[in-house]
């Protein structure tokens, strides 16, 4: 290992996540109805003010995140932009009663659209404890936990209660965005108060989550049969290597706290390695977004485009891999998606990453801020892997 | 004009539309459950059993259609097709009370997915009333009526009863689809049985269609204002060449039938010439599928991506439009989307076209039929454009 690449990934790593806050902070704050304009071209002009929930409460999220983790952004603006954004939530997306919570509102917050499904609910849970983390605020706190609450109630139930309707032709069906979800809201009110627990529901969502190590442990499928069996057609042989990806961080940093040396070992071999291997494109590079387990041709048209996300979660999954074992295959894996990254999705001039590349790497949609993309991936990212070289560093001095 | 020219198209264009009628007829038939397989690959093999219930009745329609108006598709295999499959839809996809119809139901017919718009209603009403024209049996007649007296309420109301919530930050506003299916719709019933009279419903879907013509006749929005003023944002600026151009000869039919001179310019200038002119990719061909007004970066992740079905509509729309005026810059125009089509997208060893390439031409996608493409768009295109070559070239005799 040489402690000089470490030391540039470190110093490229640092000064992006200072551009791309800075990016946010100077193009997103809307000062007049509280929340972000989340909807900014690539110099960060707002191109539409309809403000998106998953991104208007991860970028508090994020906010609260770099103001308690990291000594340069623990200033009282940033903070306080993390409040009114958390407010503006409070205010204008939750449902009193039901805690269900709107998918797109207006810059005023008047709801345009409401998904049927718990994701909106599980971000604004992570925005409200990590400000509560951040303030001391019990509001904060509480909200966060009676969150909780309705969360756990919908998952115990398969989403009743969410408003979709009963369908004889559905059958109940394990999909890995949600045991992933509920270990990642669990790792987050941790983080905002150790002395909570959630043993059974943990123990559920690994098991939940590890249906989906298929076929010897090759490969890893989005969606399974309750019973962690494959299902049939499109949907049941469905990839999608970032999210597998994702999910191996997730594991891997719950089996090192928890010390489960085998659980480990899946993290890296079927959730991170192998879905790196199928999913990373041999011919142009990046990662594919969606394939099919059988070849078949995806039925996704955007299936060969390459996401900055999938690579920010690769970056965070490969540089944890090698943390943790110091095998050196995991950091020319980083290497190579840091290659591949900084020479792509990378604005120097701007901040933040373009989103949205062809499958040959050229820019197809080159907008900062989306519907689906927003402050979030992007400096999740670059913040734990700087916090996570910064370790690697030290431990070498 | 050339007639040599006219007939090189109706020649390939006739061997096309068999070659591709012998693709669904040989793969597409599920002997077991009726209905159709709707997921084929590129060579015809059913990739997943999960049947779409718009492209079920396009099917239904399609093969119908051909029964009733081609001398060598007057087959009474092809009509049975026709029927087994109205005879599943009526079984499987409509609710008996309210109408509502599914959007994806498994093979046996049990629903998956029901999508709260009323587009799968109207395939419906397609299906049954071209089939109660190739048989002459009551009872399709009669669905196809009762549908069309719940489409109308649906219309009316802006769509309430579908299931939506009403929602504070959700303007009303007027999206082309609705209007253009009106009119699809109407045509539809009255092809059926020539005594039925629409005519206020037909004039408030042209009043409603002509409100997306924007900025002097020059650009067609795909979602106005109630009162046909652009809106702000994604949505209002959004567009889709495809859509206008199939809108466009829509119109030009109902014009031309109706005699309405002012309406056919508009037709023709507004809806087919200018946005192919917008829509027309000048470094690698073929249509854009999404596209902004104001020239930022659209959203789709799909938008610079060639489909098949924004072809189909332009042969119809520019043949069409030669046909009736004998412009010959619209016979040009034709001749270079079918060279684009015949190089691009047309299989001609498996029949039925690819539909998905890359913005290059590349193929991205090479099933056959898939959730939202299936024996409709190409064979109503082929269909078309054969018959109006054939009086084109019986004209000129």
């Amino acid at each position: 290992m040489s402690v000089n690449r470490l030391a540039y990934f470190y110093d490229k790593i640092r000064k992006d996540l200072d551009r791309t806050v800075q990016f946010w902070r100077q193009h997103s704050q809307d000062e007049e109805y509280g929340g972000f304009f989340n909807c900014l071209s690539k110099e960060g002009k707002v191109y539409d003010e309809t403000k998106h929930v998953w991104l208007q409460a991860r970028q508090v999220w994020m906010y609260a995140r770099l103001y308690n983790e990291m000594e340069r952004f623990r200033n009282e603006d940033l903070l306080q932009g993390a409040i009114r954004g958390a407010d503006f939530l409070m205010k204008n997306v939750r449902d009193p009663d039901t805690y269900k919570c709107s998918l797109i509102v207006t810059r005023e917050g008047n709801p345009i659209k409401i998904q049927r499904t718990l994701f909106s609910e599980c971000f604004y849970l992570m925005a409200m404890s990590e400000v509560a983390r951040a303030t001391g605020i019990e509001k904060y706190k509480k909200e966060a936990l009676a969150m909780m609450d309705k969360i756990i109630g919908w998952i115990q139930v398969h989403g009743e209660g969410l408003g979709r309707p009963k369908l004889s032709g559905k059958r109940p069906c394990s999909m890995l965005a949600i045991p992933m979800m509920t270990l990642c809201i669990i790792d987050q009110l941790i983080t905002m108060d150790p002395s909570l627990k959630y043993d059974d529901l943990t123990e559920w969502a690994l098991e939940d989550t590890l249906k989906h190590v298929q076929r010897n442990g090759t490969i890893i499928l989005e969606t399974t049969t309750c019973d962690g069996k494959e299902m049939s057609g499109c949907a049941g042989r469905l990839m999608l290597p970032g999210h597998a990806i994702e999910a191996g961080w997730f594991l891997l940093r719950h089996a090192t706290r928890s010390g489960d040396d085998e659980l480990k070992r899946m993290a890296i071999n079927s959730f991170i390695v192998c879905p790196f291997e199928y999913g990373w494109d041999m011919e142009y590079g990046g990662l594919f977004y969606f394939m099919d387990a059988d070849g078949w041709s995806p039925v996704q048209l955007e299936w060969d485009m390459k996401l900055w996300w999938a690579h920010n979660e690769a970056l965070i999954a490969f540089l944890m891999a090698y943390k943790e074992t110091k095998d050196p295959a995991h950091l020319d894996k980083f290497a190579q998606i840091f290659d591949y990254s900084y020479s792509h999705f990378v604005d120097e001039k701007n901040g933040e990453w373009l989103g949205y590349l062809r499958r040959d790497g050229s820019v197809s949609l080159d907008f900062k801020g989306g519907p689906w993309k927003g402050c979030f991936h992007v400096p999740r990212s670059l913040m734990m892997c700087e916090q996570m070289l910064k370790e690697l560093l030290q431990s070498t001095e």
